[in-house]
């Protein structure tokens, strides 16, 4: 691939490369050689992938976040001039670096804050997916953006909804955001049946296919729980104006209503390589060759009220976004070990609201928490949410 | 009402006052005095009713196209300080006048052609609600708006809902335009029971209240074939780009999708005050009291494809539309001779088409027609029809 520094080809770091929206990325990537170029790519821990994304795309950096990974990474890529390195802090550092137009934070769960920190601080553009930033830290992740003119552009087929809807909007204040929800592979499940579901009835998204973490959190609404917190903070918009429509289609991925009642809505295939793109080529659009609509068979679209009853989730997400400070910082972090328990069996489905409900009780409230009292934060409701969680860690 | 010449308010200019548009622009109005004020009134006929709009609106200018009704409405008026004019010639006066910032074209038919025309010319910002104005001088109109630097902003719910999903898009090509079709009060006829249905019943429209002359052609398809000629014409697309859906619901009013796939869609409650009312606040957005979509409610929306065997209009006008040069002038023509006789019992529902088919074979084609080859055009077209129609002029 052509390295010539003259070229306006936006050079991209993908921060968790081969996970379901890295490896879409690339795929966009892929189909747009004259427009975009693979600058760096990081894993967590799957380096044969990672290779093999390496030898295909041909970075200036790569970087592992598991050390014990480094050697064999090392070795394997011997024969490239690629950079190899290692550890958190190594992403720190690559997502600083001069060439680099657009960083696409695709890491799952807390992991993602840091990276992203130092992405904004060095002013470059944030193609957003890892949703635990803004849910965890979105105060400050704002503050930060504004101060760095760091741009935020949405990737979750929702956010990037809602912000294609907004562009030529400027000045017209939204009036309500509408979230859609596909409801999950549970929607229509009575409580009785919710308390036997297993991992593997809720890994079979209806619509989507997402990795594991995410597709949990589908299945039980806390996914769209922290859809709305990133809302409030992508669009500044107050949590009465957030609003979700269960539409079990996914035809329209969400909706903003203006201050004349007026609504603007998109709506596309559940296909995630487009948000990726209208991020990567935002404010342009880049003609591709994804599935479009057929009426013919998209011939009904539903909407439904969500229930709160069945999935909790949905309320304590909205009970954290309402009483903000640390609230949804801790009740991330007590999602994410119930998750991880629940994909090892660990505990039942109902039961993750359960724990998560706990640990808001007892965590330490912070009403103007800094970076170091997230840190704090996320540390303490792990802790306490895996008292709740007898086989936690396995 | 304050008259102040430094005021910021738009003065606008309402061609058709008296009917469906005209009295809810005047509504919109009436909610914000401190944005817009009526600058100008004019109606065909019912001088009672201008008579009244005048008394309370107080514009500058009004005027009668009726000359008969000039005495009536002048001794009603002695009392105001307003200009009263009558005859087509005073409106195509009266919309050059200097204060005048929005005219709203509002009145039925091809009568709407030639004050617009010298609007254009007079550098105002169209409000364009008549849709025969581009049916049938679409390329003329196009020309001079550039010409003039004359905005055009479409009233008609579909092209407003396409305008707005457009806002924010410059430089993004738009790959299809999907107009939403009621269906009308016939959508699930049979050909059979489409013979003998009434006027009384075309006039029953499902979701929108409107004059008689757009209700038959929403019964008729033929509105929403003469929507597709508009829509060629507003957005710059080709014929293959326009495409028919079926919304009975009509509460997506119409999308664009782009050439990433991606489809922009404008919702609301069927009230033709939100596109009147964003058309003059454009490209600001008014805080309104119109009713909201509930998705509660609004909770199943369904398309179909369009059926060109039964609803013959649609095909018809497509086939103009493919045609180009004056075919749409001539549809046109034959449409209005033929919907006022449906209006006075003189042929039947579906006679309607093979009168319109019939016009478009025998009228003389035009490939480049000038303004004055489109007043021959409408003449002759009507004269052809109405020897189709035995009862015509009844």
């Amino acid at each position: 691939m052509n390295k010539d520094k003259d070229s306006k080809r936006k050079q991209i770091a993908i921060l968790g490369s081969t996970g379901s929206i890295g490896t879409q990325a690339l795929q966009v990537i892929e189909e747009h050689p004259d427009l975009y170029e693979v600058y760096a790519l990081t894993a967590n821990n799957r380096v044969e992938q990672l290779i093999a994304q390496v030898r295909k795309f041909q970075p200036e950096v790569v970087v592992i976040a598991n050390e014990d990974k480094y050697g064999q990474l090392k070795e394997a890529l011997a024969d490239l001039p690629v950079k190899v390195y290692a550890g958190t802090e190594a992403i720190c550092q690559m997502v600083e670096s001069g060439p680099i137009d657009i960083v696409l934070t695709a890491m799952v769960g807390y992991a993602g804050l840091k990276p992203t920190i130092h992405a904004i601080r060095a002013r470059k553009t944030i193609a957003l997916a890892n949703k635990e930033t803004l849910v965890v830290a979105g105060e400050l992740i704002n503050q930060l953006a504004q101060q760095y003119h760091s741009p935020i552009l949405p990737v979750d087929s929702e956010h990037s909804a809602v912000f294609q809807c907004l562009t030529g909007e400027i000045g017209n204040p939204i009036e309500k955001i509408i979230l859609t929800a596909s409801g999950g592979p549970f929607r229509t499940c009575s409580m009785e049946q919710l308390k036997t579901v297993t991992k593997v009835q809720a890994l079979k998204h209806p619509n989507w296919d997402m990795g594991a973490k995410v597709t949990i959190d589908s299945a039980s609404l806390m996914n769209k729980g922290f859809e709305m917190i990133e809302a409030k903070w992508l669009f500044g918009v107050a949590p009465q104006q957030i609003e979700v429509v269960v539409h079990p289609q996914s035809v329209i991925h969400s909706m903003v209503q203006f201050e004349d009642g007026s609504i603007k809505a998109q709506l596309g295939m559940p296909d995630m390589r487009l948000p990726i793109q209208y991020a990567f080529s935002y404010p342009d659009r880049v003609r591709s060759s994804f599935d479009r609509i057929d009426f013919a068979t998209c011939s009904n679209l539903t909407f439904e009220q969500p229930d709160t009853t069945r999935f909790r989730n949905l309320a304590l997400a909205y009970e954290a976004m309402n009483r903000g400070g640390n609230m949804p910082c801790i009740v991330n972090a007590a999602n994410e070990v119930v998750v991880a328990s629940f994909l090892k069996d660990g505990i039942s489905f109902l039961g993750m609201s359960d724990v998560i409900e706990k640990t808001m009780e007892r965590a330490t409230f912070v009403a103007a928490p800094t970076y170091d009292d997230y840190v704090a934060s996320d540390a303490e409701a792990r802790k306490i949410a895996a008292s709740f969680v007898p086989s936690f860690p396995a």
